[in-house]
């Protein structure tokens, strides 16, 4: 597959389509088009197609997709249909969260939870048992570990991310609010909830100040 | 100020500038320029120009911007230089998180959590007990509410959504992995980290390809 010219946005609605996909199937509905994938993911049938395109030809024209096909094929596309092993760093009550989070399902596996704090090292969770930040890169090469959270304040996820990266990490998944350097192969997502919600109180100022004018 | 015109990337990309002056500022940095401000938001100092043109002249050609003063402004920007009272409804393990996030500050204080199980309802948190879901309307209303947080399962998200809309919310943040259909008026951010996961796992998956092909 030529990924290469695919954009970043394609691939945010690659995931959003996905989850279109589960909410018909838990729905019952085994059958779709891109109008009505377009109309759930709030983008044009248009779009749908184009972005789906990037990858192949889905879809017979007059009898739309199958939703588990579908939904198999965009997992796929992903790098969803295979496992992948997690380290998470920072155990506050966010990494602890994630750490059990059943969402993760059969494709994140966390196989190492690390801190720097002496009173959390040695805490048994659900999956394993809370480490020193001492023992990152070790257990990244020998257990297998390709993708990197980081749970830890703002002020101490540079130093986590290039400890990371030097481990021979493949990606980082960043929760601290911060803005990361990472060479080039080793790709960062940012989940930064206070930027969405400084988007959503943007947007809300926005409308009331509507409200004013009209 | 005439905000119809900003485009969302606009906003995102503010949020991002936000992060690197709160990093300056946590190193002492008290002025900057577009070429600095460009360089940590991994974007052009052109972009940087642009995206603050849209809401007025900063800065001073030759000497740059003043740290704490670009930082307040954008915080006016963002509708970050006020407080706004949230509902957090679906009080698991990340509701609760969130109901004690230090992270929120002095500008979101949470005032409503709300749940559908028995055995979290009367629950004691740090800033409040946990009620019943049918108080959340009233809730809403009486407590000037304008925000609010979903943290339901998937299957249960769109329903919280409506009653949210209902009861007069100004805007929702959804951590559900759900696509919400909300009025115009009430703009939602999504905070899916399962989202980000999957954008990661597909760069991650194209690096991997490519070391194979080279």
């Amino acid at each position: 597959m030529a990924a290469e010219r695919v954009p970043d946005a394609t691939v945010s609605r690659l995931v959003t389509y996905l989850r279109v996909l589960e909410s018909l199937e838990r729905r019952g509905v085994m059958r779709t088009s891109s109008e009505q994938l377009a109309e759930e993911a709030q983008v044009t049938a248009f779009q749908v197609r184009k972005d789906l395109a990037y990858f192949g030809s889905y879809g017979t024209r007059g009898v739309g997709y199958s939703v588990p096909l579908l939904k198999r094929e965009l997992r796929n596309i992903l790098g969803l249909s295979r496992r992948w092993k997690l380290a998470i760093v920072g155990m506050g009550r966010l990494g602890q969260a994630l750490a059990d989070y059943p969402g993760l399902g059969e494709v994140f596996e966390p196989v190492g939870f690390f801190d720097v704090d002496p009173a959390k090292v040695g805490k048994r969770l659900a999956r394993g048992v809370i480490e020193p930040l001492a023992n990152l890169e070790r257990a990244v090469a020998e257990r297998g570990i390709e993708i990197g959270f980081i749970t830890v304040p703002a002020e101490a996820a540079q130093e986590v991310a290039d400890r990371l990266v030097r481990s021979g990490i493949k990606g980082i998944l960043n929760f601290a609010p911060a803005v990361l350097e990472t060479p080039p192969h080793v790709p960062v997502e940012n989940v930064d909830f206070l930027a969405g919600l400084a988007r959503l109180t943007y947007f809300v100022s926005r409308n009331v100040g509507e409200e004013w004018v009209g």
